[in-house]
């Protein structure tokens, strides 16, 4: 049994840190990692360890890490890596917690077996490993800057965790310069050891800590990573930048990083589900870094643009729309409260517009008045260079109102748009932590992430209408008879189950699949035919058929006998001249299912984030399409719901053209057990129903064809 | 008949500029228009009018624009509005071609009289009117800042159409702060007369302008707009940013211009359709704008990312995924040319990463190797701070290095990331003219941005591939029977077609509905069905009934004597119990089309564009799916299979799951048709089918439902 691991927190305040690999050579890394250590006055004693000893910037070196004689909770190691191990072993000895390990040359380059041996001699060891391959780790709370980076460090409240150096150092010098603080830089390069889900374990609890920022390009274990997202998104928000998403980016990451991508939209779909901010870009995630930092949790989200520039008001307006911000619309209200700074030519009706004639005076008034109106929960200010508005003591009137707003709880975005004075202006407030944006769709994107992840927190925090759905709402499968549909072709060690297994395993699930019955014969498919009622579906059964329509192995609505005849024989015909030396395991009779929506539910065991689910719009259109979405498992009815409403096929469920509302519940349900049954059976790999018949509620729905994969072994002999 | 207009050339480089309401008062805008115009040195005399006269800013002012007695071209109008009558006449004395009239309070205001008046006097006196509510108007040309706008204009070859001030004076300021030079700026504001297609006219052959970038919020003239974009979109890129796209927007836009937005949609699909590169906000515009402005044509779109950092290499490889930039994939090739300066744990394949480990030599070695190569297009070249990479030569090696590719005709799109030393180098770079970026994303959105204006060049220039499409295809309808067709409706003062004369419609144009008879009672419904042969579809016949199957006015796949028995009386009833006092005209007894893939082809009269076609995926799914696209008339056969690719539909008519293709030259031809029946008759105002069930090829396609809505009257009596 390995011993215990060390407490986390000693990672980001550590009672003393080694540097194994200190150098005197000032070209070295290092060199400049003790030289970064003291630049920044690390607030623990710096060690440098060097077999050579002497001293390395006025600082005494150690020949082991052993030999310190004090308490070491963190080591930088930074020599060859056919030397790394002999430096782990006397990190061990120095009772040392947690190898920082920025020397490369592990999986990045193919050799898992050195990262395996390290990891395993570490944690063997009472260590945990940071890396290998990265350039060392930032606390602000220990003032540690720990590696080779940038020195320009802005201490704040935005911890960064990044997989790439690259990106860790452009982020680290981009928020400097944009004015925001950091409160930790943890690079994880290749996660042999630590990753994100340790350190958000840290993050969350972590007071100097309001925001974390994660850059990621390969999820490793994601069923980790989402209940530790899941949990911290609840306290602070998540801000996750997702690189590798294209068919080309993931090649490129693969490369660098040795991780593999996964689908971007499963992805995206589960970084929502557990209310993660999902940002496009490094711009994008530090204009959010910038505004949600010390935002006020607003009241509500029915939010007011002022304006000086109508045009500058439409297109704020577009924004608000694109990001799904709601503006207040009480234009009673709003006449009352702003008509007296309005001019005629002005518009009180949201955007409220002050036009080009409005003095500094009528503007920072206006923006008064609405903090002083309880059912604005927020403002978008724009400010257009003009003539007339004094810009002399605007800077100062824009950090005042910054901060009344802050204090009243109301989360303000200012957008100044202008030139070389405007373009200096936002500089000075963004270094006073005002954060002012350029454009006002920027304005309107942060505030739009501020008010998403407040409304993931409340549904969070609240129980949601009790008639919408069931957060509790358990289902229940018959373990006992998925394990016998199973069977058969695990024993055949065959990969697809076959069409009658297929509904032995719908039926286990508790799910409804249409009446259907194999004939071996002719007369044994118009006797199934007439058993079943017309009309009927006929489809070929045979082990090397998987799409069954590709080889004309499927006939639809035979309403007779003769229709039956000729589609058996027309069946059979086609089946053997497409697929030479076909096997047929008979021809399935079916019950032809009619009226109701088409949808598709599955699910399958996704190589990053394990089990998940799928929903989509049914038949040919799912491919056409690609209406669809996925969630993580568990999955409850409330979850199973959103997703469905995440995709155009709700309003085909809700009915279009005067047609019944579709049975919903019917469609969580079926949604709920297949959840069930992947998250407790890891032997199903892939579960397609499609379509699902969804009849007008409540007359539930009829799983027409089922498709399942399980793990894939050798026939044997 | 007016008098001939002026020559336009004469509104960017006047002889002479008179300042009617000059004012010696430094608060009034007509004391700054004066200060303006001298601040930046106009090269033609400056004339202040005021009928006070004496002297202002130091010249002789004259007391009417008549007693100036030289050549005045421009006349910039600052009097109250209940003057500009009064200036207009006397400017017209003056022999004055173009008023500038900065005045507000017309149609934004509701005074739609005065502006008419105005133009009218203007036009028939031979002067055109730019605005009124503008402020005013930027030659570079003629050095000529004739308005009371901002100073700080840097002269250069972008030239600015503004429908809004506000944005205008932002658009001034930013270009200014960004190192953008502008050849004009042209405010619109009421469009009372001049418009951007006049405007387009003089900037398509300036050859001082080689971006024109336009802010629009609602289109008046849209066919006028679409044929000046169409030719100057073939000689230099024009960029387009739309406010009003939202309904919140288009609401505010027509509260302060009075115009109206029109549908978003059809907006950009005819902004694609002429080649006219469509931007979301003033940052997306500015850049593009920073980048084409002299970015050379490429050879090609095949692109070479060069990085010293992983992550941002994945990154660019999904923004080029995003903005349609292929990579170049010869890895072959990339080995040979960029092996020597990658070390080994970097990458050749695209993108090049020479990791962090790269020198600033290693660096402009691989830019200047990409260079030497024929079949690298364009480069997208990423530098992220490191501490190896040495900085002080960066800024002068980027500036050498986009000399060399400009010259050698080839783009490159460089994306600095890092701390406070690279932001005071990319202004540094900017303030030089050069295009630099701190986002990879824009940097890839730029290269986008001029390979898909340059594709459109390149498709106006060359004849497409004679197997896809014939540019040259023609269709013809029967005019004379399309008149008959329409006649009853207008005869009856009716706004839609009943069914029979819907097919008769259908037939004039060329075009195939179901084989159809019109029953009066149930016997003659039973014989029809028999001629017709079953299965049929019964649809009711009402003028008062639009959407049939909203009141249970259709059954469909009706078998046999019976079935048609059934729904016969069923329709009856149900109609009769929804629309109560319903006046039956027959039911419709229908051939029932099966198989094929049903879309949506349809035409209409657009408030802003005038005659337009649309096409997407038939049946319920339009609504829902908004899988649809739009061109403006006329139509040739490629612009029509161009609107086909852009949809999902596509797919579809290519045949998925083993189907056949579909006939989509069936779907063009109909396009074509319906194009030219609203490009020749103004009577219709909305055709739609739906569905045009579209079989495999050569098959065709069987129009199943047509709806037509013709210009409504009141019915006679």
């Amino acid at each position: 049994m390995s011993p215990a691991s060390p407490d986390i927190r000693f990672l980001f305040e550590p009672r003393g840190v080694a540097v194994v690999g200190a150098s005197p050579d000032p070209g070295k890394i290092g060199h400049r990692i003790v030289g970064n250590l003291q630049a920044m006055g690390a607030r623990c004693p710096i060690y440098p360890v060097n077999p050579k000893g002497g001293e390395i910037l006025g600082l005494p070196v150690a020949r082991t890490a052993a030999e310190i004689g004090a308490a070491v909770d963190v080591a930088v190691i930074a020599v060859p890596v056919g030397r790394v191990l002999d430096a782990a072993a006397d990190c061990a000895r120095a009772g040392v917690g947690f190898l920082v390990v920025v020397t490369s040359g592990y999986a990045e380059t193919g050799n898992l077996e050195g990262e395996r041996q390290l990891v395993a001699f570490a944690r063997a060891h009472g260590m945990r490993v940071l890396g290998p391959n990265i350039f060392g780790l930032f606390s602000a709370k220990a003032s540690l800057n720990a590696g080779f980076g940038p020195r320009e460090i802005r201490p704040g409240n935005v911890a960064i965790i990044t997989q790439s150096g690259a990106m860790g150092g452009a982020m680290i010098g981009m928020t400097a310069a944009e004015g925001i603080g950091l409160s930790a830089i943890i690079p994880v390069g290749n996660k042999a050891d630590l990753d994100e889900a340790d350190l958000l374990e840290y993050l969350r609890d972590d007071p100097a800590t309001e925001i974390v920022l994660i850059y990621i390009e390969g999820v490793k274990q994601g069923q980790r990573l989402v209940r530790a997202l899941e949990a911290t998104t609840r306290v602070k928000p998540v801000i996750v930048i997702k690189s590798g998403r294209s068919r080309r980016g993931a090649m490129a990451a693969a490369s660098h990083t040795g991780s593999l991508a996964g689908a971007d939209e499963v992805f995206d779909d589960i970084m929502r589900q557990v209310g993660v901010l999902r940002a496009e870009h490094l711009q994008e995630a530090l204009a959010w870094c910038g505004f949600l930092t010390g935002a006020p949790r607003p009241a509500g989200d029915r939010t007011l643009i002022v304006t000086n520039g109508g045009g500058a008001g439409v297109a704020a307006a577009d924004a608000c729309e694109k990001y799904g911000i709601p503006l207040q619309d009480d234009f009673e209200m709003l006449s009352r409260v702003f008509a007296e700074v309005t001019p005629d030519i002005g518009s009180t009706k949201n955007p409220v517009d002050l036009t080009g004639q409005a003095t500094a005076a009528h503007y920072t008034d206006a923006l008064r008045r609405a903090l002083g109106e309880p059912a604005i929960h927020a403002v978008i200010a724009i400010y257009c260079e003009t003539a007339l508005l004094a810009f002399d003591d605007l800077p100062d009137a824009i950090q005042r109102l910054a901060r009344a707003y802050r204090a009243a709880g109301r989360p303000v975005a200012f957008c100044l748009l202008g030139g070389t004075r405007v373009t200096e202006c936002i500089a000075r407030l963004r270094a006073a932590g005002v954060a002012v944006f350029n454009e006002v769709y920027t304005a309107a994107a942060c505030l739009g992430a501020l008010n998403a992840w407040d409304r993931h927190r409340r549904a969070a925090e609240t129980a949601p209408a009790p008639a919408e759905c069931d957060e509790d709402r358990a289902v229940s499968i018959d373990f006992a008879a998925v394990r016998a549909a199973l069977g058969p072709a695990r024993a055949d060690g065959r990969r697809f189950l076959l069409a009658r297994e297929g509904q032995a395993l719908l039926r286990a699930i508790g799910m409804r699949p249409p009446r259907s019955l194999v004939a071996g014969t002719l007369e044994e498919a118009v006797a199934a035919a007439a058993t079943i009622g017309y009309p009927v579906v006929l489809k070929i059964v045979s082990k090397q058929v998987v799409h069954k329509s590709d080889v004309g192995g499927v006939a639809l609505d035979l309403e007779n006998r003769d229709e039956v005849i000729a589609a058996y024989q027309a069946i059979l015909q086609s089946c053997r001249q497409r697929v030479p030396g076909l096997r047929i395991g008979g021809v399935e009779v079916t019950e032809m299912v009619r009226g109701g929506t088409e949808v598709i539910v599955g699910a399958r065991r996704d190589p990053a984030f394990g089990p998940i689910v799928m929903f989509g719009l049914g038949g040919i259109y799912v491919e056409v399409l690609a209406d669809v979405a996925f969630r993580a498992v568990p999955l409850s009815q409330c979850e199973a719901l959103s997703m469905i409403k995440e995709t155009r096929a709700h309003r085909l469920l809700l009915g279009v053209r005067g047609e019944e509302r579709r049975d919903i519940d019917a469609v969580t349900d079926a949604l709920q057990r297949l959840a069930v049954l992947v998250g407790t059976n890891d032997e199903v790999t892939d579960v397609e129903i499609n379509p699902l018949v969804v009849y007008p509620a409540p007359e539930g729905a009829t799983a027409v064809d089922i498709r399942v994969a399980i793990r894939g072994e050798s026939p044997p002999g």
